[in-house]
């Protein structure tokens, strides 16, 4: 272990997944001597990039091929990831893999590591789940399913109306009901952790999402507080790479919602308001290369084109665009984003408002 | 012209050359939904990540089926260049080139504009350099060929010690004969110019160069004058893309070195101190996209990685590392560079002398 260089020529990193995530991880890890390889179709973004791209169901033979293996996404076929971890080369680990899978072990995992989230109870299908939010929260709650849900789909937000939600009743899978929490602000914070241990965070930031998609993010907040959990969390995870974690805040009081094990939307600011990225930061902690600093340059934001490819180009006046070069616009899909760098955090609120009124002129449609 | 992604959709962009600089230049307009050719050899540090890659002689096959020509190099392959320019595709003009093709032009240029540069004279071959050196010169200054140069190549700095280059003597090519600049620093800046004739400037910086390469530089350096000079000689040139201008400072005396109608190596801090990077105003400025912000972030700088790859993980505690991933090591080969940003000028040139200490321990050896 003498040089970078020397030690890093021709080690090989395989990315499960080549959506957005896989292809700023590339982009940005191509600043260190690696080959990239990349399981996913090929047209994916990732796949533009990479030395190379691999079918889903060649799986076997780009983990057999590569020296470490992570993913840009968690709910990535399963068996590339059992595969990856039976030879040895996934990090992060699997556990994280598995508290995402069902979001009943997600949220009990929070609740013995004594990390503080919105309370909650575990229904083994619909009928027991409208029952408890009946009981326990007068018919006014969350119910999610437990399995596969993410940017909010599989979500219902019950205040009252219970009625319109009676289908629910029929579903035969596992759920978790949880309070509904009327926070102040979201929030959320990248972390990053590496095999030896050591831990850094970047600033958190400020969220806004809608139906559960995130549509922008500025930042710093500053409460290290945040901080402080994510390293509880991160540490006992025993966690390798980059994770972001979102947060509620309700009167001074800070919930997880949940978290990541992966590069997060919330941090891709970091590729502009800070000097290294959470994406190149991911790169050294999987491949032991010592983690750079997470000061922020700059006050800083985000803004998401979702579902939309009307990019005016007033909107470079404000802001600086990436576009992932997906195959095609749908509903909901992440298609790219802006990022914002400015004085403070009114400049950066001030320009990502300007911006979302240039991209959605009549208004989000998710 | 309505929306930057529809408009750029699908549009393709050919770079003549594939090392460092085709590398960043893609690896930095990935951001656009461009297609990236580039014409180089297979190994080619930007071959990686290009959409598709032609070899040297596939030239007209490439220029056919992009839409925009450029070069990250301008002593590439001479038919490439005219053939982009025949074709109408080449940005910038190829009238930069031939500046560059042959020194005596570029001089030339510098003093029908009323540019400052270094007194020079232009000789026919070797006897009359000589001469011109003792007649106008006294024996001291600097004899340099005109075609081909670059990186300090064919330069004869001669102090006195004339008769160790008396095989100047039978060299039958052209020369420009400069008096010898005894400056106080070499500086440099980088301009952005688009078709519509916008233009602007990031802060110049303080270079250091050895036997014509750059070891490192760091800004910024304030001071108007260096702006000045750069519009009226890239508004002269009806210059399109990015170039970077060298100059001697002597005596507060401003005078241009040379130019380069390209990237360039003074401008890779633009990577992490500003917020839009050298290689992405290149990419806007060819494909009529708006120029970026070039204010800084930050204070910065860069160090050079040349002829090694010793690169000892300490040095990532003061900067980041680029690696370019070329083929080998060469002595005076630029094989990547570490970019550092800092609190002051002070900050970024001390971390500077750190990594100088680390990456060459026993000096550079050029």
């Amino acid at each position: 272990m003498k040089s970078l260089i020397q030690d890093s020529n021709k080690r090989k990193i395989g990315i499960l997944g080549g959506g957005q995530l896989g292809l700023m991880m590339i982009l940005e890890g191509r600043k260190f001597p690696f080959t990239f390889y990349v399981m996913d179709e090929p047209n994916a973004p990732a796949c533009r990039v990479a030395d190379k791209c691999f079918k889903l169901e060649e799986y076997k033979e780009m983990i057999n091929q590569v020296d470490i293996v992570t993913f840009e996404f968690e709910h990535v076929k399963e068996e590339a990831l059992e595969y990856a971890k039976e030879k040895d080369k996934l990090f992060p680990n699997i556990n994280t893999v598995e508290l995402k899978r069902e979001r009943w072990k997600e949220k009990m995992y929070y609740k013995n590591h004594n990390l503080p989230t919105p309370k909650f109870y575990v229904a083994e299908d619909g009928e027991e789940a409208l029952r408890i939010l009946k009981d326990q929260f007068n018919n006014v709650g969350v119910i999610k399913q437990s399995r596969g849900g993410y940017d909010g789909k599989g979500h219902y937000f019950i205040k009252g109306d219970v009625e319109k939600y009676s289908f629910i009743k029929d579903m035969k899978c596992k759920f978790v009901v949880e309070e509904f929490v009327d926070y102040d602000y979201e929030a959320s914070i990248i972390a990053v952790r590496d095999k030896k241990g050591n831990f850094k965070v970047y600033p958190p930031t400020f969220n806004y999402n809608e139906k559960g998609i995130l549509v922008y993010n500025y930042g710093p907040l500053n409460d290290d507080r945040f901080k402080d959990i994510a390293k509880r969390l991160a540490d006992s995870l025993e966690y390798v790479g980059t994770m972001g974690i979102e947060f509620f805040v309700r009167k001074g009081e800070i919930l997880i919602n949940e978290f990541a094990p992966r590069v997060h939307n919330t941090g891709h600011y970091t590729l502009d308001a800070a000097f290294v990225s959470q994406f190149e930061q991911h790169i050294r902690a999987i491949s032991e290369i010592e983690l750079g600093d997470t000061t922020l340059l700059s006050y800083g934001g985000m803004v998401n084109i979702i579902g939309t490819d009307n990019v005016p180009y007033e909107v470079l006046k404000f802001g600086k665009v990436y576009w992932y070069g997906k195959s095609e616009v749908k509903k909901r899909r992440k298609m790219g984003h802006v990022n914002v760098v400015g004085e403070d955090l009114e400049d950066v609120k001030q320009k990502i408002d300007n911006i979302m009124k240039l991209i959605y002129p009549e208004g989000l449609d998710l």
